[in-house]
């Protein structure tokens, strides 16, 4: 009993002034304003329970057009308990012919891995193009903010996971840089030399405004 | 002609101030010593290749004893394309009632990616440990430095890739750090108050001095 | 006159523009949620008083059992000037016998300062103990994350401070993390294969749920 | 049709998981408070404007006495959207005979861009003084924390823009830090060994109390 | 004379101690390997002279075609004093009818500072593009990784500076990255849904292999 | 016996891919060139032991003239093992009526602990000088990058520890910079406005060049 007793007094030594302040974790409160590493603070540990750090939903991405391909991801947005952790991961599943479009991830490195098919992956430096074609028991590394795209070279579907070095990562594809927003064909066309009719037909893929 | 001689020139514009000195990867030199944050110095661009950025040995890790459970792991050990990046990747198999022993990266936040089977995954902080049963379509994040573990809790085998916050991360078993190195038995006993035939026992499963 | 005129019109020249954005220290508000880094947001200039900078109970930890040691610590929780400035500092007495169980700081580094009396002063490797007998004028630095502990190994008490390399370190205690709280003893017995009948006998002593 | 139908089920794939926790900027919310880094929690993405990106008074920083230079400049203070990137820019301009007194931005490296005129400029380490006489299209740089000054050793007027590595650097003027404020004439004089005539002279010249 | 002698022993007692392993800056050695964050090794202070800290090329960028516009850079490749101090300046020269082509720096922001003639300068996100005419007098930031461009929309030359938030930043021009090398006419097909036609005419204009 | 070759087995699982590149802590080759964060390369672990992380010089520092106070530290120059991990130690000794003189750590914060004696301690902003007297069981903390003095105001002599948040911390003393090194009489006269009579006693005094 006395043991006990001490126990407390000892963790309560140790309690007071250390441990009251110490952070093992950071489960974000999205209801407030983010900072400008993209993590929010921290939601009273008294209202943390272990599903803050579980989530359920890293399912099949059904591929969709124009690319064939789908993702899913668990991000701090889905995942509160990413807060402040710099990782995040995502799936990815690509149909027959399908392909993951050109882009970066401008604050994230990627670190690919082949779970099911055959993949191309190639990533782009001024320099040159690194490309591979990848399978299951590869994993290939994309240098955080390069411009990257992944191609269905197999007979079947394929099926990636990946993980990311940040967990609110952007997806910065081109198409939709370029070609899916109020950006004017002019300006496309002045800092691209892309042909007006060319970036016209793409804005009406990819949803832009003409 | 003229055009691309132009473009040359304006090319190394570009080049000869800005791009020459740029980083758009750091593939590590493993030959040199590395630096407080883990990482190496980069090779020179010029040999480095797409293959600096792959690693073809992800496969199942084959499960021993005493756990029954078994890791491969992709670091910058044996992807040198990782290195700065603060990513790295595991796959851990786990036979039927096997489990990851209690352990902590010391320096890395792990996100677990269910694949096959049914595990209990748990993080465990001073005031309380966070429990949880997870299946395939699940992920669970560890946050940095805590000590966790995973128990088999399905019926078959388990498979799990793990997503990490470091390019190197440690791991550090609680099972090998107190009864695995050459820390005396009497200062075990000493410091967290085990008594000294448990710790001999120990010592003696995972090849301690006695 | 005038000099004193144009002064003003200088320093407010550079006030208006650069000084009033300016951060020369941020004093935590602890009423506002913390970060993920630990840090809490600054409390308004205009109520900071040299008072938030200062702490005055670096005080002898008194001794308790079960290890006949003592702490005290100056933390961002009851030092606010200290926020986001990565340093903390604590005070730890041992009584004769006494030690400082094996315990890890997850995000900070440790450098003790040898005060009074002699300590056995050791950190842990998955490959290897460090441990050094140190006396008065020595330091002995703990690199982050790694366990360690101190065993008064002289005659009379002794006494330690520490400077750590966070502002609201974490004290993650072994036997406070494996026997303390809700974890039961069939995980902690299945992932670690300390018996369950230890189990249970150190769960009496640090006050764990059975 | 079609297209366009699966091309926003594509995004918003994208969108739902991943895009909606991503951080391409964070606007300053400048009525919030701010926290360590001297960063501001940021306003919500649906305010944000192109002119938070913008700020209109980089203008001349109009010289005065006593050290007949002017400073303007662009922080997060004023260009909300600078807010956490770690950036800034000021211009200074300075008469003829005129000087930037000795100061060092605490927090931040400066890269000198002499546009105008010709100068003298110089950082001070313990062991030795850095000085050049520098002219349109030469750069200087001044490492972080290092005191430093600029001389109008032209016989016209001097223009600089400087770029600085922090979004609110601090300026502290020895001048000021010393004469400037509510320090006891004692105290400087005996932490600088400054003689106490020469204290209250430039207490008189530079505002400080007596 | 027995004063000079005590500051030598004062001095030295600092020195020894402290100064000694004190780091005021890091002039790159350019010759050994650089490290992930793109910084070098530091060259030894004996052989540190003023002249490391200055670069005296930040002339006027000739421009040339396709875009009609001209970069000169100041970075740790021709300013080694900038080595570790995340700042680098550049000046750009952007004839009549000229643009910047739509380009990113995949590790820095920018700050742009108008210093003649009028622009349009735009940033795009995946939501939007920020797009803003700015004249002599305004700054404009670009946050890190976004896509950006500058148009000269007035009637004369323009001429800009820019302050970067890294030593060495890459300059990664999305024509030459999908035009430039040696990235195959199908594959930038495939992953962006341009024509073909289009791709080769642009690969024809950029130096890339067909 | 075939537990231990399967422990082996489990255990070198572990180790070839993860515990080989990890980074439990990297010991300073002070033979290599440093870095820009002012850390070292690691030494290589075969050759690391237990007294890499073990200083036994911090003694008192003598108190000398002219301030009668003395500094003894332990710095990543005489304990390698602090490399990387932010943090070293000093301890400061004051005769009667002495003074530690107004300096900055450019690159640290310090938290200063009082042992014996009391002194007055402050540090400067522009706006404003936070000064307190405290005693043995206070600490004050003087944020990173301020000019900070200490006076021994009490009876006899007092010491103090301080805890810096930097392995290699600068120390600039106002005194030495303006007046013990090589900058001219005449460049310190114009940018701090003092009498050229008062620069020359100091230089004097602290040995810099006429």
């Amino acid at each position: 009993m006395n043991t006990i007793l001490f126990v407390f007094a000892f963790l309560s030594s140790y309690t007071f002034h250390v441990i009251s302040s110490a952070t093992d974790f950071c489960v974000a409160d999205l209801s407030l304003p983010k900072t400008p590493s993209g993590s929010y603070p921290c939601k009273p540990e008294a209202n943390v329970t272990v599903d803050d750090f579980v989530f359920s939903g890293l399912v099949e991405g059904k591929p969709v057009a124009p690319f064939n391909s789908g993702l899913t991801a668990a991000t701090v947005a889905n995942l509160p308990g990413l807060n402040g952790l710099d990782i995040a991961a995502a799936r990815v599943d690509i149909g027959v012919n399908g392909t993951v479009p050109i882009h970066s991830h401008p604050d994230a490195s990627e670190l690919i891995i082949i779970v099911e098919g055959e993949v191309t992956v190639g990533f782009i430096t001024p320099a040159k193009a690194y490309v591979k074609s990848v399978k299951p028991s590869d994993v290939i590394v994309i240098p955080k903010g390069l411009l990257h795209f992944v191609i269905n070279s197999g007979k079947g579907k394929a099926v990636t996971f990946g993980a990311l070095s940040s967990s609110s990562p952007g997806v910065h594809v081109a198409d939709y840089l370029l070609f899916g927003n109020d950006l004017s064909t002019s300006i496309v066309a002045q800092t691209t030399l892309l042909d007006e009719a060319q970036i016209k037909k793409l804005k009406d893929v990819f949803g832009g405004k003409a």
